[in-house]
């Protein structure tokens, strides 16, 4: 093998301010978390995750986004996405002015048991009528689905299963569908295998491929996606969403981390690496975040 | 690409013990060291770096490598490696008794000149000498060239220079020579490449990839050497290696990390990976070294 056939362009979707700070033990003030999304807004990326509408009582650290949201200073071009959980949460998102909405499952029924106690064919039928009001609202919608690449509780997760509740996703009616390797255990060989199925059915635009660096395989793991043909990948600046009884342990695939790799591949992202280097630090140095990109870190030793 | 030409089986040379252990704020025991040793090889490792023969001025974490190599209990089917710097470090390791012994030189002139003073020439004429008398003793040699990917202060390194280094090693009797990534510079399609290249040239036997996982890049790299066709690879249990001053920035390429992936990929190693991380958590909670392998830290926040 002596030629690749990567993407010319690369389209990353920040989830720091969302999945990454829901996993801190820090909670970010109004203030903190706007300056956050600002700075990454004039970094270069279109597409971040700035909160979630969750009730305050399972997720604290996400209570202040309705105030984040409104405060926010919009630029036309990014979209800022919120996490809605279920009708209530869609009609406070509404509320504040949210244009893109993201609604997630699990691909593993004991993972969806345990993380929203319902079976994943109940929490299908209630996000369907999630999306039904969104798009009648003209909101933009994206899906996750957690656990694709195996389940903490169960192991292996069968990627027809995953193949089935993207369908359904897609013909509700949502621009994207991302894969989320939830708890960092796919391994290269299986996640390209299972990306040719998935994009032999359907085009790339409509996935991307959330991926975590928990055993050491985050950029490997993107690098055989990108081969596959995935062109849409969510990140975590500062690989952020470590879990918070174990510094170190775990964590989204970071931002800076991706964007080295792609930057040093020839792959467009516009997007300033030493712009998110900077965000990290005021992360890092002055919020208190817990903070796992290699790529940060190796900056910090340098600089 | 749908499939995978990946190799069967994969050598792992350790280089926690020399490599590792001399990046390491703390100072082991003699004691600690053999112990330390003789675990890696009843876990199943058969290259063992145990130590290096460096004056104890440059390297004070080695000055023990000879009583460690008269202390170890020697297992026939393991290989024990030391390194030499020149005909004073082999002719001390030859007092006790080693059989083993790997030479370095870099392949960027300002960082052989920064790290040994000389010319990469004049090393290589240095090392041509004690690789002569390493044969004429009939110990098996093998020699790394460092900064291959990636220089901190050149930048770009030409592979041409690494090829002409390898060929140099390879007339004159070295068993296999390590090409690598020494500041983790390195990223997957520059290493696919230039290993096309390579093992164009020299049976993959004669090679072997020493990765670093600096930028997050460790597992990538090596899943692309893999592909391309590299056999052995030098990897640091834990990770060991980190820098001093920055814990968590840099470090080798983690045993477990590699053996972790290589296992899910059903490449047999014949190494016990939870043995290694019994291993790890001795070097972390009682020797007090600092690890960076992703994969031990995920398996602490899990066990």
């Amino acid at each position: 093998m002596t030629t690749s056939n990567l993407p010319e362009n690369v389209r990353i979707v920040e989830v720091g301010p969302r999945d990454g700070l829901q996993n801190e033990r820090v909670r970010l003030s109004v203030e903190q978390k706007v300056m956050l999304i600002e700075q990454l807004a004039k970094a270069g990326i279109k597409d971040i995750e700035a909160g979630s509408f969750v009730h305050p009582k399972w997720i604290p650290q996400m209570a202040n986004s309705a105030e984040v949201f409104k405060r926010i200073k919009k630029q036309k071009n990014v979209r800022y996405w919120a996490l809605v959980p279920n009708m209530r949460g869609l009609e406070n998102a509404i509320k504040v002015g949210v244009t893109h909405v993201a609604v997630f499952v699990s691909s593993s029924e004991s993972h969806n048991k345990s993380n929203i106690n319902r079976t994943i064919d109940e929490s299908l039928a209630q996000l369907k009528e999630v999306l039904e009001v969104a798009k009648k609202e003209l909101l933009t919608t994206r899906a996750y689905v957690s656990t694709v690449f195996g389940c903490p509780y169960e192991g292996k997760v069968d990627f027809k299963r995953v193949m089935e509740i993207t369908d359904f996703f897609l013909q509700t009616g949502v621009s994207q569908v991302s894969l989320g390797d939830t708890t960092g255990m796919g391994n290269p060989l299986q996640i390209r295998k299972n990306l040719n199925t998935a994009l032999d059915r359907f085009h790339a635009d409509k996935l991307a491929l959330h991926l975590h660096d928990t055993r050491g395989l985050g950029l490997a793991n993107a690098f055989v996606g990108l081969e596959a043909g995935i062109t849409t990948f969510d990140t975590s600046i500062g690989g952020m969403g470590g879990c918070p009884y174990a510094p170190g342990a775990s964590g989204n695939l970071g931002s800076e981390d991706l964007i080295h790799m792609l930057d040093v591949s020839d792959i467009k992202t516009n997007i300033n690496i030493e712009s998110l280097l900077k965000i990290s630090r005021l992360l890092e140095f002055d919020y208190g975040t817990t903070l796992n990109s290699r790529f940060y870190r190796s900056q910090l030793r340098i600089r």
